[in-house]
């Protein structure tokens, strides 16, 4: 058990590697040559300019303002200073609504740690049960120890300070999170409100449209809603089933990096025309010259490019049995997004149509059927892999030993003898499998909700953070309280009664305290100082910008600012819920350290926001009810254990007044459920109505159809559009918008994107990745 | 444990019973002066008149055809004659879906008896482990018990093909749950489809309208429908709260049945005039006579009866924040149904108008967030009721002792001194305590779901009946496998282990077979034969009929054909499931003494609706999930306990194997639901606007606002208006029509119910029980 001394050794290691930190950003966002790495967004919108422009030659690259290295820590002020209207105007809600976790945070814990201090320390710092236990069999307490429960002794009527402060706590957070609640569901419904005419508020996904042997996908869906809803069908845009054309653009997208590159070498050393081989990464093969390869490469792709455009356009096969459908009024599609069309259930499903940007267009296809057949599936693995998972490991890591290698290639053996390489492998390996694992546990939890059948990048993100969160909670709370792998855990957990475990839990997390006091510093303290240097970005802003750009809009798409990541983020976040809940009562010296996490972590993410992230999607802070669910859920956990740590203090009359506290607490959830989570969910009818009328007065003569034409078209069409053919299709769409869009005959043969021009000319895709070429 | 001649005695003697029960209906059946108690049905459907209209007197009462008697089991052969397209029409849906709860138990049932005793019987048969076990120990086993799991030794192969039939048994169980969800989804469509015009498919039910300090209810709710859905809406009806005056109606129709009462004993003996006291029960008070008593209360109600329906038609204050709102076409009713209306997710609720009939009243005014406290009031008490209800039954029995009395009433000392009275009491009271108890719970389940808000007949008796199917399984299915009480056994269960408590109870069911085979025997033949008997409406009829009936109206009245009682009927049904499901195989033995209840019950119950039951709503057989969720409920019990017997058999291996059966099986009602339930919950668009269209086409002119009109007035109105004014009502209506709804001001003064007559003659209530007066 850890001292004092030690946790003051752990805090100044982590404050002075976090102080490192910080001042390296300040020193780095200060040289101009970084602008385009720390303030991203600003130039995505347009309001900061290349400082490069003009001064001295050393001036562009290096500041010389000594002035302004005095004033390090100035970004702090700024980043608070915007009030929250126009972080919202700037950022847009979603990541206003995010900077509300931290808040939230504060907001929970610094009066709990104010009443624990007060109440709760003294309570428990004057007994000595743990300084007689210490005289009597050698046991050594620390003073941590002393502050918490474990210094009460056993029956004590003092404990009765705790239940009433787990009374106090829970209403306390239920009656934040209320207010929290009804102040993000106020600002979900103003920012709809005050939003600009949406494509997406117009808009029905439709699903599993069925097939009809006389009918094309596009003329049933055309023929079905003009039926089922005459007065307020407008239009509607099939999908396409593009993943083999995105493949291919995106296949020349990295080969015209290459050529980029390679002009760019002939320019500099113009004596000497580069060459290559065309084998496996260059290494072997004909040796060809470079420029000519990859541009002759290049015009074999757009040739290939063309060919699959035009059999995707004509070919029936390749529209998915998906649609967007269109309506003249907002009213319309509220209907239509919260009702039933079929008798049968599992054809003709309408849902909300995400906004374009958010739509994850590979999953627009998959059927009823399958999608509950892969629900069961991803739930078997995802247990699976939340308490089997160190198995495979292990076996990995049972490779990586010398024998193992030795074993499988036998040619080694003289290499890995040598003994630095020895102890590389001994010491290095299996720990890398594990960290590993950990790296690529986002991912795989990603794959697994794409796989489920998800169609948003939103409702993927959410899904993730919550199988994110399960399995944090498993495997790092659980598994650093009791020692031992999560399978393990489960089976001690199935041979023991249900009033055993939670004991057997609550008994082990005094002791723990201190282990997640230091694990907090270096994740919660360090980790998020290291956060704002952003040194990925910052590689890799340098290396593009050295290799391929030439001109200021391939120094645009070098920067790359990120997002949020929500479906890593918040589970960190909940997790410092999680803990502070839990230890209020117990041990309450930890919650300062969380404090501080919040604190600092708020101030962190506000900058960044700011100047850095540049979100892919607005969801319109949809992801709240999870955030709310999940603090009520640590919530629940903290009294459960709670109850468990107390019938162990024999203060087993403390029972009958905790189990009162969870199932008030799931009431009320339940009762924050029916208030509040409609907003999150449904488009009122009113709401719409409203907008609707308003609209109709200010602009009456609308062209609504041609403002929707091509808002549903995968990007990979629209990519090619922006380059090539901008005022063709702004002719296109005014000759469209004459037609009257209830006579059928008129257009039945140009489905939406038969428009799209099958020319070869290179596409761009604004968002896409760009590869680096490797040298 | 009961050996086979135990169990053949039993089975003797409920046989004789139930062919005693068949025999005296058979003959009481015959008797003309019971044709009202046995064919209740017909005459309410005007396809019978008395019998007793014609022929001799004394063949007005007896039936002295003897042929007649010959044929005294021909009413089952009838019973099964009708075929189930006239079964529907002639009883509704409800009611045939209600038998196929039978049918689906034999289907279910039958071949997996036949697989059972075809495979599991022999398998057990030959074995000696019991045998052995009684030369060893003196334990004595029934040949019962050879049959059954409990012969296998542990740790044998044999228990393999268990797992084998557990797998057979649950792919059978749900192959037909599939089937038969499928067919009453298309039963329920098809007879939506093919219904006539009716007032619930035009009217959505809205609750919790927000008050307005400058618009009365009625003006707000116009105002809200005619903006939010204004091509649609079409009128609407205020709720009024009517409690008090129903009150007052039924007391007049009280005393209106003593005043006949009186009447007739004048007319019987004119001599003298009947005389009553004023006084409690007629036992002391002033000596007045009866008739004219009665008929001056009688006044003086009707007058009472008048100025409450004044008060309720002028005083703004008992206008109900609730409202029935009726649309145009069907189309415009299923999206205001299906959508929500507000930004606040607890105003403007809408949903479904049950039918007239089914709407439950008192409840229609209850607000949002008590409804969330009335649930979780309910919750915890359902649990007290469940777990502790024997603490308060335990109090009384011990009141009811010798000395108990003897405390509490010193008087009665020398009474209940003498040995007769105190061997009836302390062999009687105790046991009759709990009985009492077991009659009043359908009411108090039923209480508790009305205190929970519900605001249809048909959704109280569908809560009702799952509560009473968890009671029952608590306290009847655990509570006879494990002895002692619920509490006890929560008890237990806290302080086991979760892998522990299928073991518990998995070991203990093979033991427990006679008992539940003699339950099903007393219960499920003899109980079912009890029932086509119906003395209590027999002997209420000829009561009835005897002091009250003047004319034919009244005698029409003295019928109570009762209905169906889904909510005590459905779960003692489910029992059986779980008892089939949980013995399939354990001991086979059971499943044939099962199928004789489905059988006998189903020709029963065939009969009784054919014959007698008037359903008081019809619902379209939305309790189908229900009743599907609770057999897959019983499913996943069964396979859980027989994964507990298993482990106890040394038979471990099977548990990778045995797990998967839950997972599927749950995985399974998942499907099920996502499939099919839908059908019973939500009005497809598709199929309102095609109805729309046809009765467009069919009915160009239909006065739809004039049919509307009245339909969802409290029957305490309707009644009134029944009997005095129908012919001006018919003229309102069509004066009414002619008024364009959407005229505001033309229509502000006339809500739906100032159309009522304050005029006092004495209404009537055809559904209300009569009470019977005490002579």
């Amino acid at each position: 058990m850890a001292t004092l001394g030690d946790i003051g050794v752990s805090a100044a290691i982590n404050i002075l590697s976090a102080f490192i930190f910080l001042l390296a950003f300040a020193f780095l966002r200060l040289q101009p040559f970084n602008d385009r790495v720390y303030f991203p967004k600003w130039y995505l919108r347009n309001l900061r300019t290349d400082p490069t422009t003009s001064g001295t030659f050393v001036s562009k690259f290096v500041n010389l303002d000594f002035r302004s290295y005095i004033r390090f820590l100035n970004w702090m002020p700024d980043a608070l200073k915007m009030p929250e209207p126009a972080l919202i105007e700037h950022a847009g809600l979603d990541s206003a609504v995010y900077l509300r976790i931290y808040l939230l945070g504060l907001k929970i814990f610094v009066p709990i740690a104010l009443l624990a201090w007060s109440i709760l320390v003294p309570v428990n710092w004057t007994n000595s049960t743990l300084e007689d236990a210490t005289k009597v069999s050698n046991v050594t307490a620390s003073n941590i120890d002393k502050l918490s429960i474990s210094n009460i002794p056993t029956g004590s009527q003092r404990f009765w300070s705790h239940i009433l402060m787990a009374y106090a706590f829970t209403f306390w957070t239920c009656y934040v999170l209320m207010k929290e609640y009804e102040t993000v569901a106020l600002m979900r419904l103003q920012f709809l409100a005050s939003e600009k005419r949406r494509p997406d508020q117009f808009t029905v996904l439709v699903r599993n449209v069925p097939s009809d042997p006389d009918e094309s996908t596009s003329e049933l869906v055309e023929h079905f809603f003009l039926v089922n809803h005459p007065d307020h069908y407008l239009t509607h845009q099939v999908v396409y089933d593009a993943n083999k054309l995105d493949k291919l653009v995106k296949k020349k997208k990295k080969l015209q990096n290459w050529l980029v590159y390679y002009q760019n070498k002939y320019t500099r050393k113009s004596s000497q025309r580069p060459f290559m081989k065309t084998g496996f990464l260059g290494l072997w093969g004909k040796k060809v010259d470079a420029i000519d390869h990859h541009e002759s490469e290049v015009e074999k792709l757009s040739k290939e490019i063309a060919v699959e455009r035009e059999r995707i356009t004509n070919n029936p096969k390749s529209i998915m049995p998906a649609a967007f459908v269109s309506f003249k009024t907002r009213w319309g599609a509220a209907v239509c997004a919260q009702t039933q069309q079929s008798k049968n259930p599992t054809i003709w499903l309408t849902e909300w149509a995400p906004e374009p940007r958010d739509v994850y267009w590979p999953n627009l296809a998959i059927p009823y059927v399958s999608l509950t057949v892969r629900r069961l599936i991803v739930a078997v693995a995802f247990f699976f892999l939340t308490f089997f998972f160190m198995i495979p490991i292990a076996f990995v890591q049972s490779l990586a030993t010398i024998e193992g290698i030795e074993k499988a290639a036998p040619f080694l053996k003289s290499v890995i003898e040598m003994s630095f390489i020895k102890s590389v492998i001994q010491g290095f390996l299996p720990g890398i499998a594990l960290k590993l694992f950990l790296i690529f546990l986002p991912a795989i939890l990603m794959f697994m909700s794409k796989f489920e059948g998800f169609n948003s990048l939103s409702s993927l993100e959410r899904r993730s953070a919550s199988r994110y969160y399960l399995f944090n909670f498993v495997n790092v709370f659980l598994g650093s309280i009791i020692a031992g792998s999560a399978f393990e855990q489960l089976d001690t957990f199935i041979h023991q009664s249900a009033s055993e475990i939670p004991k057997t839990i609550g008994v082990a997390i005094p002791m723990r305290a201190t282990f997640f006091i230091t694990y907090i510093m270096v994740d919660g303290w360090a980790g998020i100082a290291g956060e704002i240097l952003m040194l990925k970005p910052l590689i890799m802003y340098h290396l593009k910008n050295f290799f391929l750009v030439k001109t200021e809009k391939d120094r645009e798409e070098a920067m790359d600012p990120g997002s949020l990541g929500f479906n890593t983020g918040e589970p960190r976040i909940q997790f410092y819920f999680l803990l502070g809940l839990v230890y209020a009562t117990v041990t309450p010296i930890i919650l300062p350290f969380i404090i501080i996490f919040f604190g600092l972590a708020y101030v962190v993410f506000r900058h960044q926001i700011i100047n850095v992230y540049n979100q892919d999607y607005e969801s319109a802070a949809a992801f709240w009810p999870d955030v709310h669910g999940r603090v009520i859920s640590a919530l629940v956990i903290s009294q459960v254990l709670l109850m468990g740590l107390m019938s162990t203090k024999e203060a087993a009359q403390s029972t009958p007044f905790l189990i009162a506290l969870p199932i008030l607490t799931i009431w009320f959830s339940r009762f924050c459920k029916g208030r509040y989570e409609a907003a999150f969910v449904i488009y009122p009818l009113q709401e719409a109505m409203m907008k609707d009328t308003l609209e109709r007065a200010k602009e009456p003569n609308l062209n609504l159809k041609g403002y929707l034409q091509n808002t549903y078209l995968h990007p990979v069409f629209k990519a090619s559009e922006d380059e090539e053919d901008d005022e063709i299709n702004d002719d296109k769409w005014e000759n469209e918008s004459v037609i009257v869009p209830t006579k059928r005959q008129s257009r039945r043969n140009t489905p939406a994107a038969s428009k799209i021009s099958g020319a070869s000319s290179p596409p761009s895709l604004p968002e896409a990745v760009q590869e680096l070429p490797q040298p």
